[in-house]
């Protein structure tokens, strides 16, 4: 796990640890093990007592690292130290990740018989009947109305690539764990054992019973263009691939704050994606509603245009709809002239050099996982506007940001798909969620902690969906009144 | 819905409303409606005031009925009392129902951006790749370990049959919630779009990465045999058709204590089965695995023999493994000298007149749901030993007793199958749940409420399968001390 650490340099949370050290007790000796750990570039967080008897002590020392090579120092350098043995060294993430994020539980207690006899048999079979009478009550009277599948494949998982479904899961259960904390939604797992185009389709098709929308995470391109496309038709219930559409709508909310930073506009604006799979066809396609006319695609062998043989769909979509200019060349080409550089692609593609070649206040939005096309600390002077994808740095480009606040108002609303209009409300909204006298460079976009955005995208939804038909439920019925003829 | 109501005699929770009443503040104006709803035959419960201002008091009455039309007489007579006004009728099963009966929650409070960049980004791709490195990882460091999949096509739910994948969903919600109380098993309904057995055993294959069990529920026989074969077969992970084989071992269970009380051996019994679906042939082999000779089965064409025509599997296993000496005709002639029967087909098929042609002592057990093939009330004083499947009387013969502890035992020893000593050991442990000193006629199954069974269950089975191999994990590992290498 070395071949990302020499990107990351601000010892983090996500590479924390908790030392069990057993040293002599004695004046000074806690302090020449945090001055050890200090030494080694850790930060020391939490010092807790375990036990202290036999003129010994044992102490949990949580500390921050940069990443595991630098882990792995700060521990020996604690056992460098006379009389000092490190006891144990627990990884902070991975105990938090220990049995899973997740639960599932019952919302009623079943303590007595008359309970069971209505959560469960006999009493459940007429709540069954009601249903299969007319399947629209299962929105009442399941947890439908208020659950999303979080569905891959596991071949585009974050920065890692093709890792499998077993693998993907720690993200799916983040994701879910996110979901709930921020918009109250149950989303449960789905990890496919398959990599098929039919069979994926035919596999979320066939499960869709039990959910009010279908949250397609960490599915490469091109396939996942049309196992979205296909879903959408075939389902009447949300389908979204958060790679796409979720990054799309927070970089094009982040875009109109920042505009109003640096003072541009989008109709004279020069846009430059470099990564033209998922997430970056989706990101021209709203900036380019937007208003952006002049919008360029780079991958790996440079600036997509017409005379390119064109390898995938996501790039043949490039080639047709981007480059009115048909520029050619390679990244540097590309980032010459440029306002906005959108990085949906790999870790360190984008040099120091390059910032160099863009426009006057140019605004840098790198979102690659975890390790972004260049790291903050690198452009720092050289860009207006940055920001990245990662949660311990400013600006973060986040789907958290979307993605609960999105599906809270298409479920809301009984959503039959989250459409256009819905995306594009739910980018304002995020904007707005932004008082403008506050926007400074470092603050174009919330927080994801902040508990004003999702309600705020979920209104926002919610209204877009109703005006474009998207919703199946308008109004807001009394429930309880309903279930009194049902029944009896 | 009023084909059943005739054979609901005693006013119950699962058919419970509170009323809503609004009547005059004077002496004696309630006690008018609670009369009016004894002489109608209700059981009121909780009476709760909601308001009571210019002379008139609204208050909340709890009734349970026998069924709905009695609920509806109920409303009928409270209404035509002088001055009094029922508001609102609801119906306290539907209410529970309402918005589902389980939710998916974070282990986690996700609060700063610490917790985000350990749960999630930056810090859950270490997890993921460690999982890559080694799948096995899954069960350590996802929610696998602890996740069951309640999956259905919705055709054979209770006793409803074919009523499709929503109308199954809130049984599977029960289940979910059955699993999560009794045995703290994370369980989540799959409700699928499908019937057909390829395609229910395919999408199973595909979902299964995430889940540590699968739960195959209320799907009819046959395909409920082969998608069970085939999926124990192609999956390393336990397979566990809860109809058949959760009413086999507490079928078995309630035997076992059943002839302790009538003083009667397997080898010498004579049993009938009725009804010769998935449930009835798991129930005829595990009793003839423990020992009975004499068993044959009877369908809506009489006794299965080997003559007869064949017109599905089950019927097939009937002609071919019972019945020895090749009787024949209808259920009075099956139920002639039988000391045991074993109902698993509809309400009512079981009369008072076929009890009288039984042998001394017998032992029935009406499981058909939610309706037995006989009411206690009537088979009472003809039977020594009466079980139904039904929250509502004693003796229930509920697969409750079963699941949850043996996917518990499954779960804790990483178990690849559940096999037939694993089965074998949860009957017999929730069999000795009831000490035989305390064993008579209306307790021959403890409780469902009996927090001994569960436990019990698991340890019996988790004890089975270590022996025959179906555990993955023998031994108690310290988790927390295999964290630090893998991350460091």
């Amino acid at each position: 796990m070395g071949e990302v650490s020499s990107m990351e340099n601000i010892p983090s949370a996500s590479y924390s640890m908790t030392l069990r050290a057993e040293f002599p007790h004695e004046s000074g000796a806690l302090g020449s093990i945090l001055m050890a750990i200090g030494e080694s570039g850790g930060l020391v967080g939490a010092v807790d007592i375990v036990r202290m008897r036999d003129g010994v002590t044992i102490r949990d020392i949580t500390v921050n690292s940069r990443n595991s090579d630098h882990g792995r120092k700060i521990v020996d350098a604690v056992e460098e130290l006379p009389d000092t043995r490190v006891i144990n060294v627990s990884d902070r993430t991975f105990l938090m990740h220990l049995g899973g994020k997740i639960e599932i539980r019952s919302k009623h207690q079943i303590r007595t018989r008359d309970d069971l006899s209505m959560v469960y048999t006999p009493g459940v079979a007429r709540v069954c009947r009601a249903i299969a009478e007319d399947p629209e009550r299962a929105f009442n009277l399941t947890i439908k109305r208020n659950t999303v599948a979080v569905v891959t494949d596991g071949t585009a998982v974050l920065g890692l690539g093709d890792i499998g479904p077993s693998a993907a899961m720690p993200v799916m259960e983040g994701k879910a764990a996110l979901f709930k904390q921020f918009a109250d939604v149950d989303a449960f797992p789905i990890c496919l054992d398959t990599t098929d185009t039919d069979e994926i389709v035919e596999t979320v098709k066939r499960i869709a019973p039990g959910f009010g929308g279908i949250n397609l995470e960490d599915i490469s391109a091109p396939r996942c263009f049309e196992v979205e496309r296909r879903l959408k038709e075939e389902l009447e219930i949300p389908v979204f691939h958060d790679d796409q559409h979720g990054t799309a709508v927070v970089v094009l909310a982040s875009l109109i704050n920042a505009l109003k930073v640096v003072g541009k506009n989008m109709e004279d604006l020069r846009v430059v994606i470099c990564g033209v799979g998922a997430a970056g066809v989706a990101c021209a396609k709203i900036i380019m509603a937007a208003g952006v006319r002049d919008l360029i695609g780079v991958d790996i062998h440079g600036i997509v245009h017409r005379d390119r043989e064109q390898t995938d769909t996501s790039n043949g979509w490039f080639a047709e709809n981007t480059n009115p200019e048909g520029r050619s060349g390679d990244l540097a080409a590309g980032v010459t002239g440029a306002d906005l550089f959108v990085g949906v692609s790999a870790p360190g593609v984008l040099k120091v050099e390059h910032l160099d070649l863009m426009a006057e206040d140019p605004i840098v939005f790198a979102m690659a996982n975890p390790e972004p096309e260049i790291h903050p600390e690198i452009a720092m002077g050289k860009v207006r506007i940055m920001a990245t994808g990662r949660s311990d740095y400013p600006n973060q480009i986040n789907n958290v940001l979307c993605f609960p606040g999105i599906f809270r108002g298409a479920l809301d609303i009984r959503a039959r798909e989250i459409d256009e209009p819905m995306k594009l409300a739910a980018a304002e909204a995020m904007a707005a969620a932004i008082p403008e006298e506050e926007l400074v460079e470092d603050y174009i976009i919330p927080s994801v902690f902040d508990e004003r955005v999702a309600p705020a995208v979920a209104e926002a939804v919610a209204e877009a969906g109703k005006k474009s038909g998207a919703a199946r439920r308008i109004g807001q019925q009394s429930e309880v009144s309903m279930i009194g003829p049902q029944a009896f």
